[in-house]
């Protein structure tokens, strides 16, 4: 059997139109604790990661997206499907194996190597046409 | 500060046509491993958890969700939306007492008490026009 490539839930990626209030929703009943805000210019949003738990494999957490401009990609996302989950992301241990590992098994990918996300990680997206309609980030963190 | 009320990420639950194909499509790829299967008549799906990382917190899946027919929940939103990600579950220690303290927040419900989802677990869902647009499920694990 192949070893599981991903080690934990990393985070859900949540579209929505006010950061802020989100942040405060998110807070006021959940409990959850703000880790990190972060405007993140390539991606064309500024966000937050909203702490959930502890783990081995890694900490997981809530990302909440507000685009900078309509014409970003989570921007267009909110246009045509409204505030909801944009994209789920995955832990793995080293993202560029994983992702010559995925690839080599026809997987499309957004990204050919690995950029910078939240909270210094190593990250990489792969096509939702390729996995289920679900936009899929692999995510190495800072401290792996 | 208040507690988190959430222990977890516990699933990302993943509507798809073809429930045989996703999961080959989430082992081949990711080597993730299927800790179970049902169908829940309830719910109108048939269903699998594939197991992604274990924690103190509890067990974290994605799960795959095919609709029984057209006129579920399920089946309307592939209809909708098509493929992807159709809600997320959270781990709570007590799902009746967590929705108690998030219903007096005002937060709309779908289930007003808990009941049986995946694995055994008691189970909640919060409406997404409560959480932007997040259909949310909160779960309390067989085992706790």
């Amino acid at each position: 059997m192949t070893a599981s490539l991903l080690t934990r839930i990393d985070h859900v990626g949540i579209a929505c139109r006010d950061l802020e209030a989100s942040i405060e929703f998110y807070v006021a009943t959940f409990g959850l604790v703000v880790a990190g805000r972060e405007t993140n210019e390539a991606q064309g949003v500024k966000e937050a990661m909203l702490h959930v738990a502890d783990a081995p494999g890694g900490a997981s957490y809530v990302q909440l997206l507000e685009p900078l401009s309509a014409d970003t990609p989570v921007g267009k996302f909110l246009d045509s499907r409204g505030e909801g989950v944009h994209h789920i992301g995955y832990g793995v241990v080293d993202v560029s194996a994983a992702l010559e590992q995925i690839s080599g098994g026809g997987i499309r990918l957004v990204d050919e190597r690995p950029r910078h996300g939240s909270l210094g990680a190593s990250i990489a997206f792969l096509h939702p046409k390729s996995v289920g309609g679900v936009l899929t980030e692999l995510v190495q963190s800072a401290g792996h």
